[in-house]
């Protein structure tokens, strides 16, 4: 049933010329780790690995590195990031990553104030809490302080450990939300949050993985929806992963998509043209597409129904240049959230010296599922509709425009990340965890620390080549 | 990326002999439909399809037909049910497929008492309601009542449109009945019918699912976990499909599974050795399933995301065999429910003539992962010590024993069928309903009326034919 690969060569070795036979030797070389996917996770895993004495093979889908991190250069050093930007206090693997790389840091640009569009009505604020109705605000410090109560008991790595998990753990967020939040404004806010974590409506979200998240950011809910989004990375976090590229040399192969995985006494890799083996395997693309790929044995049934069940979210992630930032003359940071769409969350996504101005809006969840068939004169349109009700005519005139529909990347297939719905850690998280086989797994999803941010797919990355050459 | 196949083939053409140019024209065929899967859904659709006076052709991954109908002979004409077993009144697409295709059917046993294990302790009763606690009892009747309200709003082809679907989407069964339901025992069987209609714990599955599955059965709740198990097939039903599969003789592939699907002027099908190319293409199997194969151009983000979504559930199914059914001489029906596993739910399932006698026993959702890396031995010690719980020591001795494990099954991967977690219905149900360029989706998870029943897959087989002859 798969491509015949590296078996097929042998039989014909008698004879053939020299090239044939590098070719060959080299077909049935034996790394001691294939790693798929050269994001975050992948390539520091190949560091690991290497960094041991032992070889490696980093093979990826696309024809660049950086899996969602991936930066639009505007000119010069440059850009603005169409995927992963944001680091905060506490993500060391990252910053120190960054540190080690010579990638330099800078605040997001959160001078003056914000703004809060609610029920037809625009307002400016300062600081980090929307000017909500009293009522509002006392729902929102009290749903805030018991999420990061009962966070409290989650174990990150293990939520289904936790005490409670059995009764957290069928509840969607949206069903936890309506029964402690009775004003419309936090219901909003609320449901704003989620969709600003994960790209997916709270409706679709276990309280049980919200929990374990918070845990997982050092647990204070503020964190996820706060300082998360407070440093960036100058040049784009992309970089990240083409300085580290660029140590692997011959040892990454782009286009190298793979399509099967045979496991016996080897792990047989096989993309449609060639196979590659190895003694252990890193897979780290999102879960959705793990589970595409043909496995010979198959998975264990658990990991099979688990992976049937780590959907990702949706997010069309959009950036308008302008000349200048140009909100910054009104006392404006550039940051606004908004119960009217498609853009209901925006930053300031200027380089570092404010030159030029950039704008970043996000199309979430449900929000951009309605403009999946939109064009992209559609999407503009509807984009810088939403920033010039935050910030003004001007917005309505970029310089230009640049938008990325995580959905359609046939190597991606959503954004944020994977979650997980109801029910799912409690009946299929602790069979799942762990490496199968010859098979280990790492990206951002399987990361307790900092799920879903680079910090976390850098801790999986390095937790995974451990596991590996624990068994080398 | 995709093999080449019929394209490759073109290029040689000049000189190749006889038997090479008829292989390569039967390459170069263009069915006006390719049906994927041999199963019902696939095979009925194959059927009307060629009833219209079109040409078409079944691939069926496996080296049978019947997909998750699947007996198993006992000698002569007399089986066991592996795989789906049961119709029962109002299901006038099987019963009528099979009255035509000659195949009788038979009422399910249900003379004498029927076995409730509760709390330790066994007790026998007769009609449908066990002895629970009378305020159990008056919950229970309360629920379905309401469950069944409620269903009358939700359009079984289309449960995002009922009134209240934003508001039940959001809630899995289990939070729903744990607000409307406070004795332990009523909530226990609820779950436990629950998983009998889904073989998922109550956790995973959306309540606008199961409203909508309780329209889709004609509007009771009661029938989804009564009369839709009430009759069953002479010599078994996966006749249905082996008589079905007769009749298009070599339009039927085994052993063919499709691992990429690539779209232009026609719709080219990919196994791992052959290409075969249709006007159109109608896929059945299980959406997990579906979810896995290339496409090229991929699928629209809506159809991926939504297919990220559709979990199967799991069971363990399992069939003792004895010399006769001893449990009726003790005026017992061989019906058993029960709060202590990791059987629960158990029928008589003798042949017609009650020789030899036969236990059918479910281990469902949980209670089967917890079994997922057991020995034959040890399922087969744990189902016998559940039937002798409820039917005495003499279950411990069968002369027979098999069971079906069916998240084993690389191409089928659990059971009943899919469902919706929580906010699936309402953020994607609409977006992915329908045909997508050439493609047409069938199987019981496709069919609102009768989901997840043998039923269902033939209307949605009949349906995606209809859809599909339009195009032509």
């Amino acid at each position: 049933m798969l491509a015949a690969g590296a078996a097929g060569a042998a039989g014909a070795a008698v004879g053939a010329p020299a090239a044939e036979a590098r070719r060959r030797r080299r077909h049935r070389r034996v790394y001691d780790v294939v790693v798929v996917g050269a994001g975050l996770a992948g390539l520091t895993a190949a560091r690991a690995v290497r960094a041991a004495g032992h070889s490696v093979l980093v093979l990826e889908a696309r024809n660049r590195v950086g899996g969602r991190n991936l930066d639009h250069p505007l000119g010069g050093n440059e850009v603005v990031e169409l995927g992963g930007q944001w680091a905060g206090p506490g993500q060391d693997k990252v910053l120190g990553l960054a540190k080690e790389l010579g990638v330099a840091t800078f605040e997001t640009y959160s001078k003056g104030e914000s703004v809060y569009y609610y029920g037809g009505k625009r307002q400016t604020y300062t600081g980090g809490i929307p000017p909500a109705s009293p009522a509002a605000l006392a729902e929102i410090v009290a749903t805030i302080e018991e999420l990061n109560q009962m966070a409290a008991e989650v174990p990150a790595d293990e939520p289904w450990k936790a005490p409670h998990a059995g009764e957290w753990d069928p509840e969607s967020v949206t069903t936890w939300i309506r029964d402690h939040d009775h004003t419309a404004e936090t219901r909003y806010l609320a449901d704003l949050a989620i969709r600003g974590v994960y790209g997916e409506e709270a409706s679709q979200i276990s309280l049980l993985d919200l929990l374990a998240a918070i845990t997982g950011v050092g647990g204070d809910f503020n964190t996820l929806i706060g300082s998360a989004q407070s440093i960036r990375f100058v040049g784009g976090p992309q970089q990240l992963s083409k300085l580290l590229a660029r140590k692997l040399r011959r040892s990454l192969r782009l286009r190298a998509p793979i399509v099967a995985i045979e496991q016996g006494k080897r792990v047989t890799l096989h993309t449609p043209g060639r196979s590659f083996r190895a003694r252990r395997a890193i897979l780290t693309p999102p879960k959705p597409l793990i589970a595409r790929i043909r496995f010979n044995p198959p998975l264990p049934p658990a990991y099979d129904q688990y992976f049937q069940r780590q959907p990702m979210g949706s997010v069309i992630k959009v950036n308008a240049i302008y000349a200048k930032p140009f909100w910054r003359d009104d006392g404006l940071n550039g940051q606004a959230i908004s119960d009217r769409g498609p853009i209901e969350i925006t930053y300031d996504n200027s380089p570092p010296d404010g030159s030029p101005g950039a704008l970043v809006g996000f199309m979430e969840a449900n929000a951009s599922r309605a403009l999946y068939g939109a064009s992209v004169a559609t999407r503009r349109a509807a984009a810088l509709e939403s920033f010039a009700r935050y910030f003004g005519d001007a917005a309505r005139h970029p310089t230009g425009y640049v938008d990325m529909v995580w959905a359609l990347e046939p190597y991606t297939r959503g954004a944020y990340g994977t979650f997980n719905p109801p029910g799912v850690l409690t009946s299929l998280g602790e069979a799942a965890s762990g490496p199968t086989g010859r098979l280990h797994f790492a990206g951002d999803g399987t990361s307790g620390e900092w799920p879903g941010y680079m910090d976390g797919a850098i801790r999986s990355g390095e937790r995974a080549a451990r596991e590996a050459l624990a068994e080398l």
